[in-house]
């Protein structure tokens, strides 16, 4: 094979049909961002909008923004909107709270909805919080049994049987960027008579999910990685329409009451999904989701996985060809099970990523030893992965990672 | 008694020695704002600030900026500052969630604090959140019966026994302003060995709290009321040093664990107030948050107490002179228990209290019949204070009130 030049890249981001959404993206200079995994970029027009609800909005309209701005409906509205990028029909997605506390509300809601059955499933390498809030959910009600799966352990099908109330997996893993197949896996999972939860961090905003066609039960995920939110954006979750009547949560606070506003003292949770709200919603971080919707409304997610798939595709090879030796691609190669972003083990991982990041290309670690790189089709290119992978060759093949520096741990990695 | 005139607040603004504040504060024209119990008005470094955050810590530094911009501990650095407010030494605060979530946590640690007792302590006429997390989280763990106290109905002396785990109570009532004595029921609720928790949602930045000197086993409260963080600012979590390292709370996300980046499947708990914290912060909310606290930093309590009180106390003298035939002060006239609001309560309420706002007097609506009024010592002055009356005088006096249009129901009241 050809080994494939920077001009051919060049080439494919001039007849890349995605391209124009780049300029709606700050990007800084002497940056190339394969971290948007973890933390999308900014969208340009959202710094004016979160200035107008600060000034305008606050400032001026003070509390009747929650009529006039729409404030009270946030939840519904943006969730409606994400809805649009997972495949959720309207009134089964709210924007609230973090991925952490959804994933609570979620695992809570499903043991409701299976009484008599004590045995929750989870995937031991799924992100950690997961498996948290799940040990959480379940040490509170008392008396139910964790089965876990992973990669080289038992399989799905070894473990469901009769008592499992609900499964918790993520669709793309974290470390390996290895993706479920939601329709295959739910169907399993419920033909077992369980209810099937996914966490979609590292979907939503890489690639086209379809809750709705997959008959999914609950799903939640979060906002500030590929659907460029801002640090720290509102998480959502999703319920099933056939589910809302009949779910129940403990975080039942007042934006989830029937009539909030009639300050009853006793909880009656409102009709459909909004009885999944408890707080009051953070405001000025919806208003950095609610900025990057508007460019995600005009995204065509088919055009966006060809992309996304086409990029990994061109890291790995170059990677393989340019620096095969030091690293091991962990992701899978098979399109089918590859989400948006590919992770390479190295001996030491951390150390090689330090000095990228000091050279300008983000990823990031996440231990024992991979280095992470996440590709984000609205604002990188092809050229964008060559260089990447040209400076990576370099710190590898010249071994200026071994420089004490570049082994002082942050505190976040 | 003379009659107080425009002339005599207009020079009680003059020699106020909070007066410099106003200015940090944007008011709308035309607009006397008594709403600032509800949601506090913007300050005016805040725009520049987020500008900085969105631009700068995210658009520029982007992942990064999770170490460089303190962005991980933002929880705890705000939440010292909170502390200040409140009479809490560092390591006691943690700024995070929302209040009602923080009800949850905050309970489930103290029925875990209190294990073979099974009761817990409310008042029925608290904020209904309160009442309907205490629902949703002793309906998690079962067989915990629910005891209320209200003002014509049982009082605490009557409802407190060896039975009783836990008491929540907001500092000041949401609906009459008025405040209990946080010392002497402290006491006595310790005294039953149960776990004294105060909402200090109509407390913190309306007058000084003394968690610490008062011996407070835990507290909760928000920021987007007197503290002027923005709308639906991170609320926070008080727990007393002495509690810490032997409570849990079942909301066991990763960013109170000991370890968050070691990426282990097992929860484990993070040393101190940490472990109280759940998932990733929404760091543009906070950056309203810290804004403000530039302002509070500077703020003398005593000082501002000793306004509110002078604030309140006009209002419900003018009141009494010239509508007292149409409205019941519902505020204590006692400082030793009131609060930074006063409520009046009227025949219809929020008919009158629309027209208010439409002449610009911002107050609100409490169901059934509660007009209520904030008064924020920093961006209020006693001439506001007589401008406000003399408007209310005129739409009680002329029954404008009685217009129908007044009478249409807004989602938010």
């Amino acid at each position: 094979m050809t080994e494939v030049t920077r001009e051919d890249c060049v080439a494919r981001d001039a007849s890349d049909p995605l391209a124009s959404f780049r300029s709606e993206f700050v990007l800084p200079e002497g940056v190339i961002y394969l971290d948007g995994n973890s933390l999308g970029v900014l969208p340009a027009r959202t710094a004016a909008h979160l200035e107008h609800v600060v000034t305008q909005e606050w400032g001026q309209g003070l509390i009747r923004s929650w009529n006039d701005a729409g404030w009270f409906d946030k939840p519904r509205t943006l969730g409606d909107r994400v809805g649009g990028l997972i495949g959720a029909g309207p009134g089964q997605v709210v924007v609230c709270d973090s991925t952490s506390v959804n994933v609570f509300k979620a695992l809570s809601a499903a043991l409701g909805l299976r009484p008599g059955r004590d045995v929750v499933v989870g995937d031991r390498d799924n992100f950690p919080t997961d498996l948290y809030m799940m040990q959480g959910a379940t040490g509170t009600l008392g008396g139910y049994e964790h089965r876990l799966i992973w990669a080289d352990g038992p399989e799905l099908a070894d473990v469901l049987d009769e008592r499992v109330a609900a499964v918790v997996l993520t669709h793309v893993d974290y470390r390996t960027g290895r993706m479920y197949d939601m329709a295959a896996v739910t169907a399993q999972v419920q033909a077992a008579g369980a209810l099937m939860i996914w966490d979609l961090a590292h979907s939503v905003g890489a690639l086209p999910v379809d809750l709705d066609g997959c008959g999914v039960d609950l799903a939640i995920g979060c906002t500030y990685k590929y659907v460029n939110g801002g640090p720290g954006a509102p998480a959502f979750i999703y319920v099933a329409s056939r589910h809302q009547d009949s779910a129940s949560q403990p975080l039942s606070g007042w934006h989830g009451h029937a009539e909030p506003f009639a300050f009853t003292p006793d909880y009656a949770p409102a009709p459909g999904i909004t009885r999944f709200l408890v707080g009051t919603p953070h405001l000025l971080s919806y208003a950095g989701l609610e900025s990057s919707l508007e460019i995600w409304d005009r995204v065509d997610l088919a055009s966006l996985r060809a992309k996304s798939l086409a990029l990994t595709d061109l890291f790995i090879e170059l990677v393989e060809a340019r620096v095969g030796e030091h690293v091991e691609v962990v992701t899978p190669r098979d399109h089918a099970v590859r989400g948006s972003q590919v992770s390479l083990r190295h001996e030491d991982g951390y150390a090689p990523m330090q000095a990228l990041i000091e050279r300008g290309v983000i990823g990031d670690f996440r231990a024992p030893d991979l280095m992470r790189f996440g590709f984000t089709p609205l604002y990188v290119g092809y050229a964008d992965v060559w260089d990447a992978v040209d400076v990576l060759t370099d710190i590898l093949t010249t071994e200026v990672w071994r420089e004490p520096r570049y082994a002082t741990r942050h505190a976040v990695t």
